[in-house]
């Protein structure tokens, strides 16, 4: 195999070259006298990426999956009732998990392609006058359909409401890409993982936890060893860990978030979009394909194709990937082999997303589609230069 | 600060050149149609760093804390009874997430420098006529202490007796390092951590699981989802993982399990038992120093060291790391102040030892020890030298 | 600046993730008494590259320029009469290095855009009865212009005279990447550098050399010490060199070798004579650009790409650098501001190339050339589509 | 083979981790529009190591050797007489190498383990009236002997005399390591190379040229082409190269460079004398060891050992490789099988070198010799104990 790998999953992202430089390190003693000196700063700036001032931030060494754990273990009890919806592979794992940690979760489901139900979750809050839901969950960013729900339409419904239930956010594949503001939104619990928009390996759960939330924490009795944050509390205070942190990630994570800060969160946020235009573009030129999200809630990170009938899109990801050394991601549940997802968050830049474009195009073609060759990359090419023109008058 | 950084804690250990650039890689799709022909292998392999033919080997991304957490939660149930004993930090902390995570621990303290009280097991057990006690847990080598308990014992106990209670071995800093058999010594289930014999930076848990144990875990109720071994089964079976794994680390694992089965795994303990000789030879030489642990249970891993009075051990870590960049481990709670730790576990040699040793040597000299100098390393000198030679003979 | 730099000048080269994990290396001893074995087999290796079996290697810590002064100063003495021709930047910089040197170079200029003058060659050597003219240079693959020359038809026209003079040949951008047949063609000096078919660093100067040419050698006055070829021969024939040689490079060099010929060197030129088609059908897309190479003599490792009337190449290949992370060659001396390159030798794969075109039009377009969006991308795409489709039915 | 290797040669160094951290990286255009903003304050700081302010410094990809032939070839013309003298195996080299370029070497023969014979060169320099001489050469530091000789007393001889020849210094294993004052000490020209005191890895020829020694460039007439002074020149005016550099090695260098300022050269100087004195002390301490340099010319970069009679060094050498991963330095030419060397120069610190030591005992033990297990290493900590002492006081 020749050349460089192509990697357009959601997750995991590609890592800037001055975080695999930091990474590539010899190990350290994670009580040296001076590693709190290192630690106490990174967690400090890492809520400016979570955007809030007043909560903090906790680095667990998991997968994202874990820092779900980490926020309903903490801040809920056996038999708790959350408000959960379900419109995809991971709002549906999400859901799942809750029952089996015996939360007893009232659940919408919301048909693939749209978001979370705002509505309904007022209709419901509304409903609930004795205050017996105590917490509920957003998937800002449903990786398996690539659909963005609108977060800070439900915290309104809970002010408008003056509903006291927390608000708890899968930021997984949104944090540090797209816009998210824990505080402005009165989010309480907010979880991320290293492997997204923080451009690292997996292997960091991140959890963006309010004052509402650590006040929880105090009370709730679900049994926790591993996630407990008052462990976590005592120990970062003093700039140190419970047990031995994942330091070659802290370390590169202490490069991605200097990348991040000094970029600005919503240039960031800026640049995913106009990233995220451009495969859309590309999407909308193929004949038969479709765009699985809906026009309004359609992701910046990623974004699902469904393939033209009798086009198998297992076989197109395995072409892509076996011929033209790219990797797509695959279609989930039951999307798996009618739709194929680009993942366009992390690091990247036109010509790497000329190049996820041109992959799926071969391996469309390779597949039977009866797509018009180039047909994809010209609409991208259309929209990065006209973006890049408006770039450049405004500079 | 000029030269290399000395790392000589009891983990994290010396990465090897190999692992490291085995590291230092892009990175790449988890769902990637090859990467389950990477994972199997690897799984299969780690069986045999284990000791298991029957067992299963899980990985996880977490520490050790983590896996300590997984033993527990899937094979045992709220209110079960579980037998552990206390003799040090780590296996004093191991009782402590017993308790949290709701099992009712009977717990023998022993004095520190110790190891597991195989008489009052024996005695405990033998009184449990009713098998109420679920678990048996054994801390293999207690790094606080450098104490290396005998597991075969008690497993001996348990027959004699034929008791049902399940065996479980925290041997984070033991596996990979120091004689273990799970299998041979009938062991259910064993926990070790990637940043200690496996020669990785930390950030994998990984946990050996008998059939004994996998067959408990069917019906176990305490609640747990990240770490549920039913999900690992269903999906390691085809070479993935049910969430993102940490790749960069699987890929450092498995030149480093290479590494291991090519030597030999008794190769590896032979290394490591010559190594650690030359470390309390040199400790035997310090006047007024000495080895917390019991002669007879002196761990090959780690040594923990007494200073003598009137020197305060917190400064001597403190001048090896800031006057010669040397990392040794500090002595933990009742020990602090009172004992620092040499590491002598994972990627190393004689003269990186004589480094340790001469690292301490000079801080403690700094510090107000009246040892003389080079005692420590002439000894350690003579032991390599005729272990050299009595090899050379063999060879 | 997101994502990864997208590089194709033509050299240095992408360099392969594996050879880059075997240069992130410490330093090492080069009179190490194993390092001679190291050494040797690839020295070896090295002649499968340049196809000769009596030859010798040299490796110099140099650039490809320095390698050419090892040509010549090694074989040649002042005053010698050489054979040379100028089409281009580099077989022009040749022609002043001979000069430079004391050599009497006949030159032959030729258009730029074509090769060897295999006819005036044939005219002047056919009128060089006296044997007068003791070496004949061709620059097999001209990097400025993009054109491959004749070597074999150059060796026949010597042949078919019976002249005995030196066949030298500047390989730099065509070794281990175009066909290049050492032995078969008579070559007696291949040069060739690290940073171009070698997939490695810029740093090593290569030489394969005829034993006609070491015979050579032996009576040749020019004046010469880092570059003596008697040195290097006493010294590699037992494994080691006459002076610190670039050891990190030699470990990656070992890597890219061994990567070269498990591919099979047929399979190495097939696969970039594939991946050349593609960037000028491209090219030949574009309304308005021309590749600046005759069609008989058009290169697989690099197109020059003359820009429409009223587009300036330097801004294009500014706008491509700083807007689009990409790096294209330029358009060198009478070309300049005419021309820019794509590089298409190394480590690549059809991914990356639609990169490179893709980078390439929006920088035309950005700069006022009158070409269709997407056009050169979907020529691209069909090509490598078609040529697939004819890889498939063959597998 | 476990744990780390250990690199005690007087050259390759100890790479830092910052520097090898900066050298894992894709390559990149040397002609790139900004690569010129990067090269350009290198060289300039460059100047600082060599203590220039109104000199150049050059960087050729090649070994010190090239830099050599570089001083050479710039500014002197064949049949030019220099004065040179031989007193170790690289001051003998540097002398065939004149003699090859057709230089008339006027040479005085020193017994190994001195420096440059100051009043031979007075006294010859004081016959020659009409100054025939153009350039005298002094090896500032022999790295076959470990003998740093007087560059400064030679230049006061010069000047005492009027004497208008060239200072040509060999600085390969001194500059940046121990005091060279290019400017104080009107040094015309100075070699270096990357693999000693700039702690890189081996491949660059560095060389600072005062604006004496570049208007003798201006009428010398050696032939030379790869190594041209004036091509560099006007290149590096604008930041550039006349041919592919190494742009590996350049960005690693820009690392180094950083840290040497960062420390400033004094402290670098002081530094290295502190971890040298400790070496010495250790070998003094060794029975029927003794050190080949006189006293009052002993080297701050590297120590040469007569090893007992009746032990063969080439066996300790090889003993330190093989049984304790540790390269040691090789006896040269006549002092082959009689001493070895310990190389102390680069990234180093107090408990690298114990390991040195370590390792040295070991390997002299193991081979016959009768010194004391241990003694070496009292030694030595006994000095870096006082040493350090020393300066914690002045702290």
């Amino acid at each position: 195999m020749h050349g460089y790998a192509h990697l357009f999953v959601p997750g995991p992202t590609n890592v800037p070259e001055p975080v695999r430089q930091a990474m590539n390190l010899p190990m350290e003693d994670m009580r040296a006298p001076d590693f709190g000196a290192f630690v106490k700063p990174l967690l400090d700036d890492l809520r400016e990426v979570f955007r809030t001032r007043t909560g903090r931030v906790f680095v667990f060494p998991s997968s994202g999956t874990g820092a779900w754990e980490a926020a309903f273990t903490n801040t809920l009890s056996v038999g708790d009732k959350v408000l959960m919806s379900r419109f995809g592979q991971f709002s549906g794992l999400w859901v799942e998990m809750a029952e089996r940690l015996g939360l007893r979760a009232e659940v919408v489901d919301v048909e693939w392609g749209n978001g979370v139900p705002v509505a309904d979750y007022a209709r419901i809050l509304g409903a609930d006058r004795a205050h017996g839901i105590r917490a509920v969950c957003v998937t800002q960013n449903e990786t398996a359909t690539g659909v963005t729900s609108d977060v800070r339409a439900v915290r309104a419904v809970l002010d408008d409401l003056g509903h006291p239930a927390l608000l708890l956010v899968d930021g997984v594949s949104s944090i540090a890409s797209i816009p998210f503001e824990m505080e402005a939104w009165g989010v309480d619990l907010a979880v991320a993982g290293s492997q997204k928009g923080f451009m690292l390996p997996a292997g960091l759960g991140l959890l963006g936890v309010s004052e509402k939330a650590l006040e929880a924490a105090r009370t709730a009795t679900m049994r926790r060893a591993y996630f407990e944050f008052s462990d976590m509390i005592r120990l970062n205070d003093t700039g140190y860990f419970p047990y031995t942190p994942a330091t070659q990630l802290l370390r590169g994570l202490r490069v991605s978030v200097d990348m991040l800060l000094a970029e600005g969160m919503e240039n960031v946020w800026t640049r995913q979009n106009h990233l995220a235009e451009g495969v859309r573009a590309a999407v909308q030129a193929w004949n038969g394909c479709a765009i699985v999200a809906a026009p309004e809630v359609r992701s910046d990170t990623v974004t699902t194709i469904r393939v033209p009938d009798g086009v198998d899109a297992v076989a197109v990801i395995r072409t892509a990937y076996e011929r033209y050394r790219t990797s797509l991601g695959a279609g989930l549940a039951r999307l798996s082999g009618k739709a194929f997802r680009i993942g366009h968050l992390g690091s990247l830049n036109e010509v790497m997303l000329l190049g996820a474009i041109g992959a799926a195009e071969l391996a469309l073609l390779d597949n039977g589609a009866r797509i018009e060759a180039g047909s994809g990359l010209a609409a991208a090419i259309t929209h990065y230069r006209k973006a890049g023109t408006a770039q450049q008058k405004a500079a």
